[in-house]
């Protein structure tokens, strides 16, 4: 179960892709299986790495391989694992997405996943299968500059949370209702999580709230739920790396008394800004600066609440700790920190736009595209199922994963009919309302998995459409998250994307970079990236029951570059070998 | 999802195994997915075929052919189906046990099942990965004589009624709980279902009874858990087909008021008995006759109770309707039907003994076997883990299918160590007491999963001998059932197998023929066998709770005869594809 430094003149696996460097070689041992925990008093079944609740952390240097033996000890259950924000570059068999990336790991088996930590920041894994992830298989990692190298900021010291959002209800439960007729939808989460700790009120009702704590024991004296802790020293900067796992809510962070200077956001540098607040979406990551200036004699609460739903979840607290205050903590005499109000979007939207890429940190973004994509995000009914939709195809989770289809050619593993580029026959559609009840194409939308395919090294722009839900005046915050590159986010609008005239607005000077952006209700996000990394990499929105509702494409590229895939990555579907 | 039948002349898979014969081939589409239902009257997730529970019974004649493709819709979970009794000679990897005949069906697969129906009778299917029956996977298979053949007694009709034992906690807590230290037993169930309908008590508190019904709605009115009805017309004559397929509890079975002629077992013949009541353990089938003669003015309640365990569950009950009472169903004016103490297992070994075959209708026994293994069942811990132990090794399920393993001649699969045929150094265990903590092979077992391999066509004894569990005063029965094969059982006996003398007792007469047989506390008994089906077969103890604890051998004959393997039934573990 330990972890290894093994600092050496690495091999990489890339041929290639980066020449011999001098980096490390972490070595780790995982064992995936359920265990009893309490992150939030209420004792439920979690899915473990190691029995560790967030799973453990890796702690690595930009140039480091990882190489996680990970046995699945599941009894019954497939598993894999993503490594979100890696770019796998030369490895995307090592993606750790079911379905794409490999075959899922059956129980019983052993899978090593090796990989290039190519960039420093803040990122994390996650289970990648269904909904694998609700269930609390997910950990940081945490990527420092190599010692040769200095963050263009300063700070005394760091830490880091990771943000989530806790069911009571199993894994098992919300996705059959996500699959059922009548659709029973997951509903608001019981707990928000600090770094793996909340506390849901044990005097509420099973039962309440939406929830099912099973009848298991509440018990908020748990050590498990005690609040997590951030100690600093009266005088010092510190740097906080903020990711978030949520698998639904979106969230707004407040440091009680502490401005916070934005620095790197998905582990790309921007232009430092000061924020009273910090929104963050599922799959995003920042670094934020804060100076310890306050009244020493007290703690201050780090509060999460939740945007763009109506709130029905306590504020999900930490404490910062001033040092030397007592050992025994002193829970800070304030109340839980606010947020702006839920719906107030033009705040989240105005927050978004603040962040410029820091000048001389990125590569430029190219000039032009050579291929633009608008993906209408709509809400659809098919067979009776409540779906998602993108351009009218509903994405379905193949058994045959795709990397293995394009590199060993097998037909049948998905549909041969490219998805299209622009909304089929939908120029007049109103995001605004409810579907047309007269236009078949606006309430009917299929399944499919037929991935967009680009040609190596094209640089294609994704407009991502928001669209009224099938609830009157309703539409949602959507986190969309590309694997296998980081892009630029080139604009957010309000509205419907104007072909014609919104990309005159395109920022092409100084965008952000990252590789998970929200899409805000009734509006559209335009990004750009290079197609520069061989392989198969999911594009979708990272609320995990979205995703598992169908709201996701296939992206393809380098295909006839495509490296050999590991035999351990195969035995799926039309993978079985052949005697 | 419908069942075609194609009466045609079949082209049998066993080469050799039976010759051309006039059958008909039955095809099935099956669905697994979870889906809600209320079998108590509590509403949880049940793992159905079809969306039926129990799922969808299939209907043969003896030397059809069934074809059952199976997709696989759970989300992340393995499955695989398991033909209970059908012996597969010459299609073993159908046998649909994971780890043994066949990788798991991985979700989104198709998986298409073929295999001979080789013996009129009663039987059933069921999951066979980790506890998936006890989710609620399995059915019914009922197979008639073909038209041209009688059976040896005389009904006018025929019913048949599946029993089952019913948690409301998930698989997935109650094999946490098994793996978990401290251990945390599964319980008592919360409810005992005849063909799949029960009623739990909606006024007991939610977490009472040992269980946790989810919180979700306990409807006592709801249509579902409507009692299951066996109607019946004066002055007829009935075979009513009885099989049980609890997870832990044995049963004895009650028809109100009427006696039961005990005719069939496991599909053998016996000569005909009358009992009172009907003892019955997981894995088991009887046919039995009754005569409709009672007062017809009134219903009568047909129950179940809970045998060898202290019962913590209230009588199962379905009704006996003598037609033509009103169409609205009279409940029966008596109270539950009650059975035989619990613990009166003078009672139930009396009743087995019972059993003897039909003079003409099998096989004689075998008068002598070539080899006899002597497996001691004990309770042991490992590694601070519960476990149950045969000569003091602990089975362990393999990523790689033992059938694979041989045919492909993969090393590493399982230990080359052989198990052993006796009990280890152990002359002087002590069946009636704790472990002896001076002896560190009576505390001390170790996990394994290496087979017995046996030579084609070689009979082979098996006495199990039962011994005190980790608690002080306690043994518990064990229905033990093989894989591929029926056996004879010549002999039962109380305390410690003697191999000087209790083999001279052994009934070499008239035993009867069966697939599961009971090992009763404190007891023994012997089986006899012939090893003559090419393939792997788990031999094993049916409570689900016990062979997910290691309580299992497995056993392989005729390797260098084993047919080619399905290319469908590889792919994991080793058996992956080499590029």
């Amino acid at each position: 179960m330990g972890m290894s430094l093994d600092s050496s003149v690495l091999c990489l696996l890339a041929a290639g892709a980066i020449s011999y460097v001098e980096a490390a070689v972490q070595y780790y041992d995982w064992s995936v299986a359920y265990t009893y925990a309490s992150p939030d008093c209420v004792e439920k079944l979690v899915m473990a790495v190691n029995g560790e609740v967030p799973g453990p952390r890796i702690d690595a240097t930009e140039g480091d391989t990882i190489v996680v033996n990970l046995t699945n000890h599941l009894p019954t259950e497939g598993v894999v694992i993503h490594w979100h924000g890696m770019h796998q570059v030369g490895t995307p068999y090592y993606d750790g997405t079911a379905s794409v990336s490999q075959c899922t790991i059956n129980s019983g088996e052993t899978f090593t996943y090796t990989f290039i930590v190519d960039r420093a920041g803040t990122y994390f894994w996650h289970g990648h299968f269904a909904m694998q992830r609700t269930a609390g298989l997910y950990g940081s990692i945490i990527v420092q500059l190599p010692d040769s190298q200095k963050e263009p900021f300063y700070y005394d010291d760091e830490a880091s949370v990771l943000l989530s959002d806790w069911w009571h209800k199993s894994i098992y439960e919300q996705q059959l209702g996500l699959d059922s007729i009548p659709f029973r939808f997951v509903g608001e989460p019981q707990s928000l999580l600090i770094e793996g700790r909340g506390k849901y009120n044990c005097a509420l009702d099973p039962g309440s709230n939406g929830a099912s704590p099973s009848c298991l024991p509440c018990n908020a004296s748990n050590p498990e739920c005690a609040y997590h802790v951030i100690p600093v020293e009266h005088g010092k900067t510190y740097r906080l790396r903020i990711a978030s796992i949520t698998s639904l809510s979106s969230l707004n962070f407040v440091l009680e008394g502490h401005n916070l200077t934005v620095v790197t956001i998905d582990g790309r540098y921007i232009e430092p800004v000061v924020v009273e607040n910090l929104d963050i979406y599922s799959g995003q990551s920042y670094s934020v600066l804060f100076t310890a200036d306050q009244d020493q004699s007290r703690n201050y609460w780090a509060g999460i609440n939740v945007r763009g739903r109506i709130p029905n979840t306590t504020t999900g607290l930490a404490v910062l700790q001033y040092l030397p205050n007592s050992t025994d903590l002193q829970l800070p005499p304030s109340k839980p920190p606010g947020s702006p109000a839920w719906d107030d979007f033009d705040y989240s939207l105005a927050q978004a736009r603040l962040y410029k890429v820091r000048p001389g940190y990125e590569k430029p973004v190219p000039q032009s595209a050579g291929r633009t994509l608008i993906l209408l995000n709509t809400q659809n009914k098919i067979n009776g199922h409540i779906k998602w939709a993108i351009n009218n195809i509903s994405f379905v989770f193949t058994p045959t994963p795709f990397l293995a289809a394009f590199k060993l050619k097998l037909k049948n593993a998905f549909s041969p009919i490219a998805p299209p580029d622009v909304p089929p026959n939908k120029p007049d559609f109103n995001i605004f309302a409810l579907p047309n009840p007269n236009d078949p194409s606006e309430i009917n939308a299929n399944f499919g998995s037929s991935p967009y395919v680009f040609k190596l090294g094209e640089t294609v722009d994704v407009i991502v459409q928001n669209a009224n839900t099938l609830n009157p005046n309703n539409s949602e915050i959507h986190p969309w998250h590309l694997h296998g590159h980081d892009f630029w986010i080139l604009g957010y609008g309000k509205g419907k994307f104007d072909p014609a005239n919104d990309p005159q607005s395109f920022n092409l000077a100084d965008p952000p970079l990252r590789n998970t952006v929200a899409v805000f209700p009734y509006g559209w996000v335009a990004i750009r990236f290079v197609a520069n990394n061989p392989g198969v990499w999911p594009f979708h929105c990272h609320i995990e029951s979205h995703f598992y509702m169908g709201m996701g494409v296939i992206f393809a590229e380098g295909i006839h570059k495509l490296p050999s895939l590991p035999t351990e990555t195969l035995g799926c579907g039309l993978t079985k070998p052949r005697h």
